[in-house]
């Protein structure tokens, strides 16, 4: 597998979660670019739609067949709406593809909580059993021959980053509600035709939206759930930052005994460092410093704190990705990195371009 | 007339200009908005759309009849593409209403340079001659008695405040074509539901767009032909800005004799200062000084400055206006103030936010 | 005191609050600016640091004296920072001047607390029962005569502005700590000269600071103890956003029992919209709007939405301000028009540019 | 040369071009950065700077001498101002280091236009006739032996890219001047501790600066003077951009009789690609096509369009470039990998983010 290139495949591929997965191919030493999809431009070449890819990527995008991509590629990675993916991923399998799903399609489990999150019957409930949840620093060993990989919510895994390492050393008071206030670039909306993400009417912009009741919140739940014995409430608030990329989570959890005693003699930073010391893509901050957008974006980083507030009794955690990045398209080709036996920093070991 | 409210409407009431001329009449000691149409909102309040009007403006958008209109107006300002305006102005003239219009439709006097600029066929070439180029500062007289105002292009009135005081005093080499060099913000391209003008494709970014055969040059030779005896040759390139408000335009200019002659002595800035001297929103700044989008953003002011390079023998001026301010709507409210005798700066005095 | 202006004198002129205040002040129809002064900046026109203010005010900045200052003036605003204005505002009391100061010296009315919090001995304690908190919405009355009036700082004012109603109504289940995420543009943190606020370092940026202790902690907490009988705990998170002007909170509340039933049968944003019925800059939401910056950036307005999670028994507060409008220079304008008899909302009168 | 990493050193290395040469040097197979040198910042940690590096380089700053980098490194890239570069670069090469600086003082071959420009007398003009000015699609030759390095200015590279063509094609009527418009983002004026940078003042914001005889345009004349018998008259006129990087350039030329036949041809798009053909850091664009700065953002690209308009007789050049990549950073690296013998594209295979 170290000799030939790993042909790839994208099928949603001039959103931005597919744009950017094509910035991250083509810099990789181990996949090549076979097969375009796009419903909307098929026949067009993609760097007429981005033209940062101009005489980098003149591939013509074409409309997406099962047959089609079983020929062209070894592995496909699907980047479409919740919905379409429960449709589409299963003929893709049945060829025989390698798959990563970008959609909330495959990521719970339980059939039950994501026809209530996501108001839809799972065609293919079957498949939820076998899908490996991407998050290699917490699902490591069951990637390796995951026939099916279900890429993580932005958000969650943003959140889920933060809290699992309290959740798994069992440090939460669980009668008490995690509080999980993030921010994200407009990037997260996808490549919408919508004027409210217009420049002109969000620059200098910022609000809150879905502020009871997000899609990511379930996902949020159950990815905590597998990692304690306990369930973890918990409450999620999205707001729209004025800029691309970037996302950063300003979490609020409550110890229990054993928690306010690592609190108490100042060891939850070292826990952390410990958790994910052999993480590349983890940086755990020192006691003072704080996490920033800019110094994640573009990259595969999560950069968290953590720190606690004696006079009320509440851990404060922070985290920063890049939506794009450790939060969609960069932690597919980590995840796929692990699956397929490759190096896992390999096409990832960009540094954020700081301005 | 002072007594009462003179009452406006305004069709087309939606897009960046309709919403700008919404927040300036509600500024305005003599106007009061009493009907806002769109086609496309229509049942819609309009503070649904722009909630910084919430409280203020709560108006339900209708759609447009002259009729309507006829009973619910004095004044209606019409911010619709050109040919729609074309067609719907005369019905709003016909039933005795004042109009101010934003298209390209009623802006030139000579009907074949608008069928070539548009490329239609004018359906009332008639109204052609009766229009009032609404640019105050060199039209005020004729201003004074309009039928119908036809309100100057943005990058035409930035270019031509700068241009107009050279071409008055026939101090242009008018062998030598002027070089436009302008950016706008990107509001100036409407309220588009195109991903090209969202935040993450836009933010951060730069681009020159329609670099040959704008519209809006011969609307500037046009202009400038009025003022001046000769035909000015000028080309006109436009780019796009990563902000939502602001126009400036470098220009330069090949002066002839008696041009260069004030270019010599040092008295170009004060034939600027003279020409505007009386002017309540011009300002010709001091040699040294170079004009700034972030000190008219939101304002009525063209912000102007004029130098002298002598090793190419070019003059150059810098011209800043908001495009929806002096470039689109404080503009109309302007005109409208002349014409209907209301002190000029009536409702206009805003300053600019600075930051 | 309808008939002649009231002479205004600003001393710090040159901070981005100073700066607010003279475009305030230039749009107020009741003040004049008399003095500008500026230690770094004496000599020097303000228009010459602040372009937008060109043509409109070119007074020349000088340094301060009291005795100076109570000959050109009515009214003193000091926008100075914490321990000098505790110097210079006793000065100008004697003088006989009304004054009105945005540091932190003189909002709390208990020294211990003050001391504790900015680290400093104020030297004039007894002036701290006489200062009259800002805030017209909750001290109106104190503030018809007070004999000094300090400020409000941003944070609190848009925390308070939402804490207030539930605290007031005594609807908070005060033995869990209030969450008060917050955001704020970087002019927030005045005119530095510091790269870190550079637009290249800013610019697509956003970051937590002061993430443990800030200052304004005490400030909020103090404030809600006076509408209360009890003490709210509560934890202050601030982020820096990569705009300049602009302010929002996110607040999580633990709900007391009759709170719940408010949440239960669906009335607390009637509670909050009765609140503020009567205050021409509340903006109380309709359910399922949020606020955002753009709809309250360039005013004195706060914009407020509650809603209610009820999988985790939690009130979810949102609270926009421009932290440079009703954060700081609107707001002081408001309290010196209750101050000084003249209509509430003279001069501020704005409408967010929107775009 | 190929076994092991060449020691790389950089001098002002917490600038934002010290910056950028280190993320571009971590990125490169065959450097490894063995001296960061900051006299500001020395006994700092490189990354306690730029939190974008954390864990990354981690390096400690140093001060600067040229024993201890003669000891510690092979190659040393100076990122140092004008004048102080030209007393530290002679030391340096005298001890057998390769020297690539990033300054203006040794651009100039004539002394006597490097002491007008710059008003300072140079210390070394021997070193003048030695040092090769880093643009290697140009001087790629002469760089492969050069003993020192003077790598061009932003500016210059962005309109010699585009003007070289035409100058070397004899295409330009030097009768007329070439006039150079030009927008750059502010990383461009450095780490500047300056509130006129700040994102609270610049954000938004667009204006001219340095309107005339800025020091860029002898370096422009000078090259181009190199590439053609010819003095081409030339007037620059900078402006500043609100966003941290990149740069365009819109161009005017007048074409000469044989320039006017390929404009009537259309045969100058073609002239550019052949120019260019095997050049892997220029993009030259399709006709109908412009450059963007986003699509260039964080890369060495160069990209160029050409369009001709007849109605005026000009010729209309565009080039955007990364002010920190092509225009310094990317740049010198890729002049260093033709001085080494490496392959020219090495460590600079970076596609723009797109958003």
């Amino acid at each position: 597998m170290q000799n030939r290139k790993i042909r790839l495949g994208i099928v949603g591929a001039t959103g931005y979660v597919g744009m950017e997965l094509c910035r991250l191919a083509l810099g990789h030493p181990n996949f090549e670019l076979t097969a375009l999809c796009s419903r909307s431009y098929a026949g067009q070449t993609f760097s007429s739609i981005y033209p940062a890819f101009r005489g980098i990527l003149d591939l013509t995008l074409t409309e997406a067949t099962p047959d089609d991509l079983a020929e062209k590629c070894d592995v496909v990675i699907t980047a479409l709406p919740h919905g379409v993916s429960a449709k589409i991923v299963p003929q893709l399998l049945e060829t025989g593809l390698m798959v990563l799903d970008h959609s909330g399609d495959f990521r719970f489990h339980n059939v039950d909580i994501y026809e209530k999150t996501y108001k839809l019957t799972h065609p293919h409930p079957e498949l939820l059993k076998q899908a490996v949840y991407g998050l290699p620093e917490w699902h490591r060993e069951a990637l390796k021959d995951a026939p099916l990989i279900a890429n993580p919510g932005c958000y969650p895994t943003c959140t889920v980053m933060a809290l699992a390492p309290l959740a798994a050393a069992d440090l939460i008071d669980t009668s008490v509600p995690c509080i999980v206030n993030a921010v994200s670039g407009t990037s997260g909306a996808g490549r919408k035709s919508d004027p409210t993400y217009n420049l002109a009417e969000m620059g200098g912009n910022f609000k809150p939206y879905g502020v009871v009741g997000h899609r990511h919140t379930p996902e949020m739940t159950e990815q905590l759930r597998e990692l304690t014995d306990q369930r973890i409430p918990l409450t999620f608030t999205p707001h729209l930052l004025p800029i691309g990329r970037g996302m950063l989570a300003t979490i609020y959890v409550k110890p229990n005994d054993a928690g306010r005693q690592r609190c108490a003699d100042g060891s939850l930073p070292a826990l952390f460092k410990e958790t994910y010391e052999t993480e590349p893509f983890v940086r755990v901050l020192n006691e003072g410093d704080v996490p920033s957008i800019a110094a994640v974006a573009g990259t595969n980083f999560c950069d968290l704190a953590v720190t606690y507030d004696p006079s009320v009794d509440l851990i404060k955690l922070f985290s920063a990705i890049d939506n794009l990045g450790k939060g969609a398209c960069a932690q597919a080709i980590q995840a796929l990195n692990v699956r397929l036996g490759l190096p896992e920093t390999a096409g990832l070991e960009h540094i954020a371009l700081g301005l």
